[in-house]
């Protein structure tokens, strides 16, 4: 075997980077995961290109940047005719499978405009952000953009769990002393452990799901994107998990009293916004933080199972295995909740990757620390299943040397970005600024940390001299000259083609310095002519 | 009537900007288009898009700058789902028809992706660039990427001229004094007038093609987009325009010895290529230009057959009537040949705007030096049909302020910007850079006009000072804060969103603030759920 014939990519939803043991929590044991990493490769600098799931979930999916595929948030449809990495799969033979979320809502209105039906072969692919659907399952019913009826909900039905709402009053709901439901939406109860039996929540029966697949994949290579929808809010987990964890295991917020005088319109914002205060609780973070906590060792106990079953199976030896996030969650951090914003709880992701093949022998169990962006992963599964590179679509990096090769790769990329689009958040009404100018760009080099906000000054930070980013440099004197080279590289970001989708690299090669047959520019006469051309004049025309 | 209901938008491919008597031409008079320029505003700052057709085009034709549409250069392919003028009108009843050429190459990779037939109605838009295709004709038979076997040459065949190759036989090709053919591609031939009647060739043709439609239009609203192919090269014209004009008409070239000495690589590369050393000698401007002015002024003399046909049809009354180009020619000036920098006789083009409406009478015959860009006539087009904005789709600005009103209107735009992509061009093979590379993006405000030159130092010139554009200011240590002015300004425009095109502002700012009803972030209990909301907390189910 030289190449793996399949791939299986998990993805964790707003699991943050530090909530694993391998990557160094003190409390939270994820034994099947650290073992993953034991054999792979495990990245400490993987950054997501838009620190919340639609925007980031459509870059790892397109391989391409926001500003290029334009769904620059939660339920902005991504535009039909932006190519996916189902579409690439899907052309060379490979099976690409979703198993679980995507976070992409369709552009009905663009698939009207081209006349493509909804339920078509086509139209189906379209509508999956370019997967097939074993099952799609974006959570949150039915107050998410997609399937009011999901499958899990006939799960839960058939085993008895029946109400107009199983997935809310079984999987995200815990009970009061007299059996009243009480809603895991509310952060209150995140202690309770979920109405549910465990192997009926979601984190299990999405695996099972993977499995099912499994099972019935047959030869056809495949991409299976089993996508948790965990530990993602509502908090609540089932028992046994739900009190695995306590306040002793809660680790001491990242934060400081000198980050609330912040001169930064935009942190300041968010800080004052309704989310980032009840998140900055202490005693929102006690509730909160444990049931995240079991979420995550929900997840590791299913992966163990899974790993177990393709272990059990062969599978280990023909697929390459990835595991990361869509972003990761502030939980109080830097007085904040959610996501959003750029520091590293936020945009950066646990990641590993275990590749089967014998090329990857050199790196198991390494820990490396190059920059990494989550429209890296598309390029790589393609060249993984022997596809054509397509860096004219995809605009991340084949990892594959950072697999096989335990050096330092000649010319890695110096610079991680991620983008954001505020305009529909509280912070954007607080400071009242236009809607198309909500942006903000994030750049970081192996030191330096830089957020670009429109409108606004920048944001600056050393993760060197100061990893837990407290201290904002972006006024500071002393660093105008990495502001300006930061700047700088955004601006050489920027400007590039993000959009020449339709001309390969090697098709330009191909065509350069050459008219079409037949036409001829700025030549005097049949003499000048046979002079450039080695042939008559007349001879153009038998094209 | 409040709005006209048809829009007449002609276009001639590469006329100069400072061909036609209303912008000063001493020896080629244009009492036609003049006319309409006294009936309507001329522009004197009209900037297209990219120094060439089929980026220009495709700009004119979404509203939408180069790095957004990404056809940066002819024949590379408009993507499929990328929104057109013809698209928005037919949205709203208007009939959006083709009489000419597009220079569109019809994406068929992407088309075969989607699933989409292309001859089905949707695919014949596609492949028409949204146009509905009254009569396409790229042009260049059959060399260029469109339809080999034409109308036009139907056309000729059916009135005896018939050949293999009729186009290039008769409407671009001489003859010598044995009776045998000499070809239109080749310079030393344009003072021949082309082998065929004047009635016969292309000019006419295609305006006869606008006026059949306008007789089978009917009722129904429509913009009828006449292109004309001309007086683009080949460089021939039918007698009696061949000899119309002499090497006594040749305007003096604008040219300094001091341009060769130049240190700018991309601008040296250019005067040392092929085609703009031909271009540049004067025995080829001497053969070449009075063809120009001959094609120039039979196009004249066509549109003053049209309008009177108008006139007489009263269609004068409710037809606006643009009157453009797509780009310049250097025709030897600034050492140059054909288009593609940035030099005004390369991208500034005419513009000549008649509104029928009674709100327009106040700029009758005006002229305005406001900076307009070739993406604003669609949403310009759009509005003038009573059509909703969409300036997260269209990109340029309606221009209706600057045609209903004298004055100078507030806010306008203070840059133009334009952008060159010459992977494919001799150029790049003299300098060896990276093709991904080989981009310029030209920003002008009312004095200054930069270019940013990948890889290189810019150019900069005062247009002010120095209007022939001689002396670049690139290097000059005198000029380095408007040169940062203007990357800034580049830099500013680069990072906004270009791709947002599926959410509509009104549609974000009805969002904004906004949870997803059922959705609860951060909330800690009941009763904090009641004080936000003003509802109980289980309504927020019953959606």
């Amino acid at each position: 075997m030289t190449k793996p014939m399949n791939v299986l990519w998990i993805m964790a939803d707003q699991l943050r980077w530090d909530y694993l043991s391998c990557y160094g929590h003190p409390h939270l044991e994820t034994p099947n995961i650290d073992r993953l990493a034991g054999r792979g490769v495990r990245f400490t600098n993987a950054y997501v290109q838009s620190p919340i799931c639609g925007p980031s979930r459509m870059s790892s999916y397109t391989g391409r940047y926001c500003r290029s595929h334009g769904s620059t948030w939660n339920g902005f449809p991504l535009r039909v005719g932006e190519p996916t990495l189902g579409d690439h799969l899907r052309e060379i033979g490979v099976r690409p499978v979703i198993v679980g979320k995507t976070h992409m809502k369709v552009d009905t209105r663009g698939m009207e405009w081209l006349g493509i039906d909804p339920d078509s072969t086509i139209g189906v692919s379209i509508s999956e952000c370019g997967f097939e659907p074993f099952e799609r399952d974006d959570g949150l019913h039915p107050y998410g953009s997609y399937d009011p009826d999901p499958d899990y909900d006939k799960h839960l039905r058939a085993n008895g769990l029946d109400s107009e709402n199983p997935w809310e009053d079984f999987a995200n709901s815990g009970k009061g002393d007299d059996g009243e439901l009480l809603s895991g939406w509310l952060l209150k109860y995140s202690n309770l452990p979920a109405n549910i039996p465990e192997e009926l929540s979601e984190t299990p029966y999405m695996t099972g799901r993977a499995i099912d697949f499994m099972e019935q994949a047959g030869d056809k290579p495949w991409l299976c994107h089993l996508s948790f929808i965990k530990p993602h809010w509502p908090y609540i987990v089932p028992a046994p998990y739900h009190d695995m964890y306590g306040p002793e295991h809660v680790i001491a917020p990242v934060r400081s009293e000198a980050e609330k005088a912040t001169t930064h319109p935009v942190y300041g914002a968010y800080i004052k916004s309704r989310i980032c205060r009840s998140f900055a609780r202490d005693d929102v973070r006690e509730r909160v933080i444990p049931a995240y906590m079991g979420l995550i060792k929900q997840i590791d106990d299913q992966l163990g199972r899974l790993f177990a079953y393709m272990e059990n199976k062969g599978l280990m030896d023909n697929t390459m295995i990835v595991m990361t996030s869509d972003h990761g969650d502030y939980l109080g951090d830097h007085w904040m909740g959610e996501k959003e914003l750029f520091h590293d709880v936020s945009v950066k992701v646990p990641l590993i990757v275990y590749d089967p093949r014998r090329e990857a022998d050199a790196t198991r169990g390494l820990v490396r620390d190059e920059l990494v962006e989550g429209i890296d992963l598309a390029p790589t599964f393609l060249s993984c299943f022997g596809g054509k590179a397509k860096p004219h679509v995809m605009e991340g990096r084949n990892i594959e040397p950072l697999l096989h090769d335990a050096g330092r790769p000649a010319g890695w990329r110096r610079y991680a970005i991620s983008e954001y689009d505020y305009a529909l958040q509280e912070a954007r009404q607080i400071l009242g600024n236009d809607q198309k100018d909500a942006r903000l760009i994030m750049i970081r080099d192996e030191r330096w940390k830089y957020v670009h906000a429109e409108g606004f000054r920048p944001m600056l930070f050393d993760l060197q001299d100061d990893p837990a980013e407290f201290r904002d440099l972006g006024e500071d004197e002393r660093f105008a000259d990495i502001r300006q080279r930061m700047a700088d590289a955004i601006f050489h970001w920027a400007r590039q083609h993000h959009n020449r989708i339709t001309m390969a690299p090697e098709t330009i090669d191909r065509m350069s310095g050459r008219e079409p047959r037949g036409i001829v520019i700025g030549v005097w006469d049949e003499a000048e002519y046979e002079a450039l051309n080695k042939e008559p004049f007349a001879a153009r025309k038998r094209a």
